[in-house]
């Protein structure tokens, strides 16, 4: 295996699909045939999936496999009231937003009603690699600027703009001339302290720049850090580093793909959680439960010379399917209290995990808030990316889906759908605790 | 009305909301308050949809608009068949590509089987922004370049990288460092004459990229050059670009996001009527017939060394309901003779256009192949963009939609859904009749 596949955590070795069953080695097989050599799966033992319902994903014999994975399907896979709002205004009308249509305009009063009053306009896309990269072109714009600051590991998507500040896609892909790296907030420390180090590392960004004769156009941050391992505390960290890039003449984007509509428990959007109102919000994976539906909210101020110069279009974002399963989506969120449930479950699910700590020194410092949660695996008290792959792939093997995360690949990610409840928690927890004793 | 503003052809000018009727003055107001300074609307009486079927779209008050402009509706709106397809996966399984699943590979192997043989690879995406963006992260890893060249009024979708190598989006918008524009094919000439000038630009822009260092990528085109104004023969001209490209060690991108899915009814594909098998291909728009679902299929030799150290992750892009929304559209196109279809009232309508051309002079040349043509408005045999929106306006107000487009937005765009009659041809032409009686 190559160091460049490496960096990908918990992909599968396509070099060991001799080792498969017969089926899913005609599938690999297939896949590397027809879809090429970009595409990689997850697990050393790939799995093969028909079938998704709530927090459970069926595989090709019937078993039911807990997704402590997915942020997608935030609602649980296949909810009814998305599908049927789907298949509903599929038959009747599904065009773009260059005719007048109340759909969107609906969805988009809802959707900024669980944003501060700052936050006037969004704009849809279908991806949140698309929402991003449509929030630094209106950055450049709006401040004449051309640099961007981002976390060491951070990922915000795959366009060609946004793959060059992804340092997490690995040495194979190379960081942009106007695009510079800062270390993550710190694991420990009080509000003051790693708000203060981490803005301090934005300020030598800054300085790095204005050296290059680059002025700062945005710090771009997902509010949650998930590939820098998961930062979630302590919450107002981000008030310095909000300061810090304002002050530099940059915007502040957080980047909601990844806490956003309502995992942690504590807000609909992680940035809420720390006291900030950001420039530019990006959302993504969660908003349409599977729907290719994403978007980017946005002070009024900051869109207006974007707008005025740079229209946009994006064919199939905001068209009246997609406003109906963000609707849904909003709709569920609210009715099945999934807010609440996030906090209440996520507190358990940390609970039981720490409880595992105390039996099992692999795992090392747990963090994380409502239903993402991030635990580090260490072996002698170093990072150990080998054990985390050994608990993730053996809690494959029984049935329970998660994955790892964070620059070393040694930090477990616990991110199940939303509607995850406190059986499902202790189910996770008994396989978890399965799969160390066996280390 | 801005210089900016204008560039778009056919946008509403919001300074004149005040002319509309309340509820449409309602909606644009709305639209204007939550969506943002960025959005455009079609025609100076804005159209307010609710309904769409076949060819047809219908407004508040129930009235039928023939759609004469809409390609991504491409087998009709809201067709039966996606509409099930949808419905019924998205109830079963919505999940990723990092397991597996057969639906992406049976609908890969089907859309595969469309292409000439040397191109074995295809990679999924939500839009065809993103199919385009991916083609040039993957021309500048295959080979080591970083120059992109495209047509003077070129549109190849909004990401950062591609909105610098689109024109058409407007002065406001700059053109990146690493493109070159080239004029696009000549309107009259043969083949050789045709194809050879046309290479001839690409040729000076090669020279001019080493003149500052620059070595080619890719050049990029639309293989029916929409948006400079359609230039669809003589099939052929793009043989010798590709030499040209080659021969500088670039790769030749189809964008087929207009002519694809048999739209020109000689071929599924533009490119195939040329006589040429590009490098890559981009598919957007019609794919899934509203669904956002897109693509880029390749020569596998070009994605080896992009695959092996850059993989790629689109989280909705060949997900199951995306691969059944794209396998009912190749199966509705080959069951309902779409290819065909377009063939013969393409001809129909392209002949029909021309009898009223020889009867009302405004209308001059008409090109174009299939259901895609394009006819130039002229006053006093120069361009004009005036007369030509007053075409397309006052066939809006008769219930008749389509648009304009080229470098001066003088020139019709006649693009209907594939299903597209006879019938429907003749009501088209009835109507533009009353409208140049008009004039």
């Amino acid at each position: 295996m190559s160091d460049t596949k490496m960096r990908m955590v918990n992909a599968f070795d396509t070099d060991r699909a001799d080792d498969l069953p017969p089926a899913e080695r005609v599938l690999v097989e297939r896949r590397a045939r027809l879809l090429g050599p970009a595409y990689r799966l997850f697990y050393q033992n790939p799995l093969h999936v028909l079938r998704g319902e709530g927090v459970w994903l069926y595989d090709q014999d019937g078993n039911a496999h807990l997704d402590v994975y997915n942020n997608v399907a935030c609602i649980g896979h296949c909810h009814p009231r998305v599908v049927e709002a789907v298949s509903r205004q599929m038959a009747v009308l599904n065009t773009h937003t260059r005719y007048l249509n109340e759909k969107v305009l609906d969805y988009a009063e809802a959707l900024l009603a669980t944003f501060p009053a700052e936050i006037g306009h969004v704009m849809f896309t279908c991806t949140g690699s698309e929402a991003n990269d449509l929030a630094l072109r209106v950055a450049r714009r709006a401040t004449g600027n051309t640099g961007i600051i981002v976390t060491e590991t951070a990922y915000h998507g795959v366009t060609s703009a946004l793959a060059e500040a992804s340092p997490s896609l690995g040495a194979g892909v190379k960081q942009g001339p106007l695009v510079r790296l800062v270390p993550p907030p710190a694991t420990e420390g009080d509000r003051e302290t790693v708000g203060r180090a981490f803005a301090d590392g934005i300020a030598r960004a800054i300085a790095d720049f204005a050296a290059h004769d680059i002025r700062p156009a945005a710090l771009l941050v997902d509010t949650i850090f998930s590939s820098d391992g998961v930062r979630a505390n302590p919450a107002g960290f981000l008030r310095e580093a909000m300061k810090t890039i304002h002050a530099a003449g940059g915007l502040f984007i957080a980047d909601e793909v990844q806490p956003g509509f309502a995992r942690t428990g504590e807000a609909m959007w992680g940035f809420m959680r720390h006291g900030v109102i950001p420039d530019m919000v990006t959302m993504g994976k969660p908003m349409g439960n599977g729907y290719p539906l994403a978007g980017m909210a946005a002070r009024p101020a900051v869109l207006e010379s974007f707008g005025r110069d740079q229209r946009y279009f994006n064919t199939f974002g905001g068209n009246p399917v997609a406003a109906s399963a963000g609707m849904a989506v909003l709709d569920v969120i609210r009715e099945e209290g999934l807010q609440e449930n996030a906090a209440r479950v996520g507190a358990v699910l940390r609970a039981g995990v720490a409880a595992l700590a105390s039996r099992y020194p692999v795992i090392a410092q747990i963090r994380g808030e409502g239903l993402f949660i991030g635990a580090d695996i260490e072996h002698e008290s170093k990072p150990s990316p080998a054990i985390a792959g050994r608990l993730v792939n053996g809690l494959r093997e029984r049935r329970v889906l998660i994955s790892a995360s964070g620059p070393l690949g040694n930090v477990l990610k616990i991110r199940p759908p939303l509607p995850f409840s406190e059986d499902n928690a202790a189910y996770f927890l008994e396989r978890m605790e399965e799969v160390l004793k066996t280390l």
